[in-house]
C-alpha cells in the first residue's frame, strides 16, 4: 500500500458545495493509515508551487462540518492552468514533502493539470496517487452524468425565475436574464424548472449551443408580448452569433485565454436596448439582470441531493486511492431518476481532462429558443423540490 | 356598524411577503359579516379604474397558503400614483359597487392615494373606511419601526454577501455589488450581517445618505487592499454626489418621475472602471454584480419574522377597519429586540403619505462607508439567523 502524506486543493470558479468534497476527502483520508498527513494548498496550483500549506489534521469535526456547508473555496480558488515548467515545480514539492496522494478538485483545465502530474510521476517512476475530484456549475465534465456544484446553482437559477416571473407578472414587460455559462446552456436551461403553469415564464431560453439571432431574438420578444402580454428571457453569458462570436463581451480575459463574461451587466444592457429597438413601443418596460456571481456561491439554496453527491465523490475518491491506488477523475453514475439513485466510479484522468461537453441536442427544443421535457426530467431529481407558486 | 364591500390592492415594486398581507386580510375579511362581499383590483389602481376586480371570496385557505408563500403581489401591481381626476373615478367606481372598505399595500405613494381618496369620502359624506397596508424593501416609511418585505430583502443580500464574500475570498480582487434603495441604504446597509469575523466582507459600504466622492471611494479600495488583500464593497444604486445628482443612471424615468436605477449594469460597471482606474495594476481582478430584482422577489430565503409581520398587518388592517372604522396606515412597533416582539398599530395616512425617511445619522459610521453596532442590533432580530461561515 502506498504510503505517505495527502495534499488538496482547490481550482476554478467555486461553488455552493465544492468544500463538501473538501470535508469528505479529509474525514475520509483520517481513517486510513496509508495517509500519513493531510495537507491543503492554499489557492490550488500557486500555493503548491509556493509551498503555501494548511495542515488538514487538527481541525475538529464540527469546524469541518460548518466548512462543508459554506460556499466558495475553504482552501482559496485559483484560475492559473499551469504550463509544463510550473508542473515540474509542483511535481518537485511533492517529492520534497513526500505526497503520495494528490486530490485536484475542479473542472476538466484541473483534470489536465491532475493529467499531467500524473504523467510526470509515471515517467519518473515516483510512487504516486492523483485523483481529479469534479466540481463545476457549469455542468461541462465530460463522461460524468452531471457534476457537483451544478444542481445548487441550477436551484438558485430557478428559484430567482420563479420569483422574477411573479414580479414580472405583477407589473408586465419586457425581463431579461443573464445566467452564466460560457459554452454550456445547462444553467441557462435550469431556468425552465421554474414554470409550474401555462403562461409562466421564462417564456423564451437562450443557450450558447444554438446560434442567437438579434433579428430573431426581436420577433421572438414581439411573439411573446403578444401572447402572454409579457416576455420573461433567460440568456446564457456566452450566447454566440452565426460565426461563432460572442454577442456581447467586456473585451477582458482571464488567464486562461476566456473572454470575460461575468462580473458585467453590458450583455443585459445591450439585449435591453436591442428589445426597445425591436419593439420601437416606450410604453414596453424593459429590464435586464445579470445574475452573476450570486449563482455559485449563494448559501441560502443548496441542492440537498448536490450537496450529498459532492461529499461522496471526496470521500469516494481518497477511498479509490488507497485501496486501488490508480489515478482518475470520480465521475456520477445516474442509476435511477424517479427514486433518484447514483453512484460514483473512477474514470480514466483523460477521458475528462481539457474537454469539456455541452447541452445535448435533445435537451434543446426545435424552436432553438426553448428546451425539452427530456431536459426537465434529467434535471429535476438533482434539484429537489422546489416551493409551489399561488396564483389568484 | 360600516356594513358593504371591500376591495384590496397591490401598488408598487414588490416584496417577497407583500401576499403574506394580503392573504392576511382576506381570511380576516371572511370573519366579518360588515364586510359582504371581497374584491380585489388587478393591478391596483387601474383595475380599480377599468373595474378589473376578482372575487375573493371563492378560494379555499389552500390556495390562499400558497399564494401567501409566494413572492411578488398576486393580483398585479401598478407604478401608476393617480392625479385628482383619476382619484375621482376611483371614487365613483367605489360608490357603484358598494365599497365600503379599501385596502392599499403598498410605499408612501399608496398612502398618498388612500389619503386623497379617505379625504374625498369625507367630503362626500360617503361613509366609508381607507387603510393603508405598509410594505416596501428600501424600509423607507415614516412611523412604522420597519416596513414588511424588507427583512426578506435585507435577508436576501446578507446571504449573498456572505456567499460573495467568500467568492472574493477564494479568488481575490475587487468585488462591488450594486444593491436597491433609490433614496434609502436601509438594504444596502444590511451586507453588514454578512461579517462574522474581523476581515470578512462587506470591507465597504456606500449609502446614498453619505455622500459618495470617486476619489476618497478610489483611495478606500486602495486602503482595503493593502489591508486585506482584497475588497467586497456593498453600494446602493442610488448613491450621490456632493450636489445631490445620481452617480449614475440609466436615464429613464418612471411614472412617479423617479430615475430608473435599476434592471440596468450601468453603475455596478461604472465603478469597475474606476476603480480600475485607480488601482492602476492590471493584476487585480475587478467585478461588478448588480443585485437587481432578485432581492425583493426571491422565494427561497424568506425572513420568518417578516413573513409573519406582513400577515399581522393585513389581519390588523381589516380588524380596525370593521370595529373602529377611521381611516389610517398599519405600523409596526417594536416592543423588544431580544427576545424580539411587535405589534401593530394605527397612525394616520397623512403621517405615512408622500414623505419617506432614510438611514438615521446613528447607523451610519462616522467614516461614511460603514454601519454601526446600532444598526446591526436593529436589524438582527428581523432577519433571523444566518448560516455559520466555516472557515479554514
Amino acid at each position: 500500500m502506498l504510503k505517505g502524506n495527502m495534499l488538496i486543493g482547490q481550482s476554478g470558479g467555486p461553488t455552493a458545495v465544492i468544500n463538501q468534497s473538501l470535508v469528505g476527502a479529509i474525514l475520509e483520508a483520517r481513517k486510513h493509515d496509508a495517509i500519513t498527513g493531510i495537507l491543503g494548498a492554499r489557492h490550488g496550483i500557486v500555493g503548491i508551487m509556493n509551498e503555501d500549506f494548511i495542515d488538514l489534521t487538527t481541525q475538529s469535526e464540527a469546524q469541518l462540518e460548518d466548512v462543508a456547508r459554506t460556499p466558495a473555496a475553504a482552501l482559496g480558488s485559483v484560475r492559473l492552468k499551469p504550463g509544463k515548467a510550473e508542473c515540474k515545480r509542483v511535481f518537485e514539492v511533492f517529492k520534497k514533502h513526500n505526497i503520495r496522494y494528490f486530490f485536484y478538485i475542479g473542472g476538466n483545465d484541473s483534470a489536465e493539470t491532475a493529467y499531467i502530474i500524473a504523467e510526470m510521476a509515471k515517467e519518473e517512476h515516483y510512487d504516486f496517487c492523483t485523483i481529479h475530484l469534479p466540481k463545476t456549475i457549469d455542468n461541462d465534465l465530460k463522461v460524468t452524468d452531471h457534476c457537483p456544484g451544478f444542481a445548487s446553482a441550477a436551484k438558485f437559477v430557478a428559484l430567482a425565475f420563479i420569483g422574477d416571473d411573479r414580479d414580472n407578472a405583477a407589473l408586465g414587460g419586457v425581463k431579461i436574464n443573464v445566467v452564466m455559462g460560457r459554452d454550456a446552456g445547462f444553467l441557462t436551461a435550469a431556468s425552465a424548472l421554474a414554470r409550474q403553469a401555462e403562461g409562466q415564464g421564462p417564456h423564451l431560453i437562450y443557450v450558447p449551443e444554438s446560434t442567437f439571432n438579434i433579428v430573431e431574438f426581436q420577433r421572438d420578444v414581439k411573439t411573446m408580448i403578444e401572447k402572454y402580454g409579457r416576455c420573461v428571457i433567460a440568456v446564457s453569458e456566452g450566447i454566440i452569433d452565426a460565426n461563432g462570436d460572442p454577442i456581447m463581451t467586456s473585451g477582458e480575459k482571464d488567464s486562461h485565454g476566456n473572454l470575460q463574461l461575468s462580473g458585467t451587466g453590458a450583455l443585459g444592457d445591450f439585449l435591453s436596448n436591442k428589445v426597445k429597438e425591436g419593439l420601437a413601443d416606450d410604453s414596453v418596460r424593459v429590464r435586464a439582470d445579470t445574475f452573476g456571481y450570486l449563482q455559485r456561491s449563494f448559501p441560502g439554496v443548496i441542492s440537498d441531493v448536490d450537496a450529498k453527491e459532492a461529499r461522496d465523490v471526496g470521500t469516494f475518491g481518497v477511498n479509490h486511492a488507497v485501496n486501488k491506488g490508480d489515478a482518475g477523475s470520480v465521475s456520477i453514475r445516474r442509476l435511477s431518476s424517479q427514486p433518484y439513485e447514483s453512484e460514483c466510479f473512477i474514470t480514466p484522468l483523460s477521458t475528462v481532462a481539457r474537454e469539456a461537453t455541452s447541452l445535448n441536442a435533445e435537451y434543446i427544443a426545435a424552436s432553438g429558443h426553448d428546451v425539452t421535457q427530456a431536459w426537465l426530467d434529467y434535471l429535476k431529481p438533482l434539484v429537489g423540490d422546489l416551493p409551489r407558486i399561488g396564483t389568484l
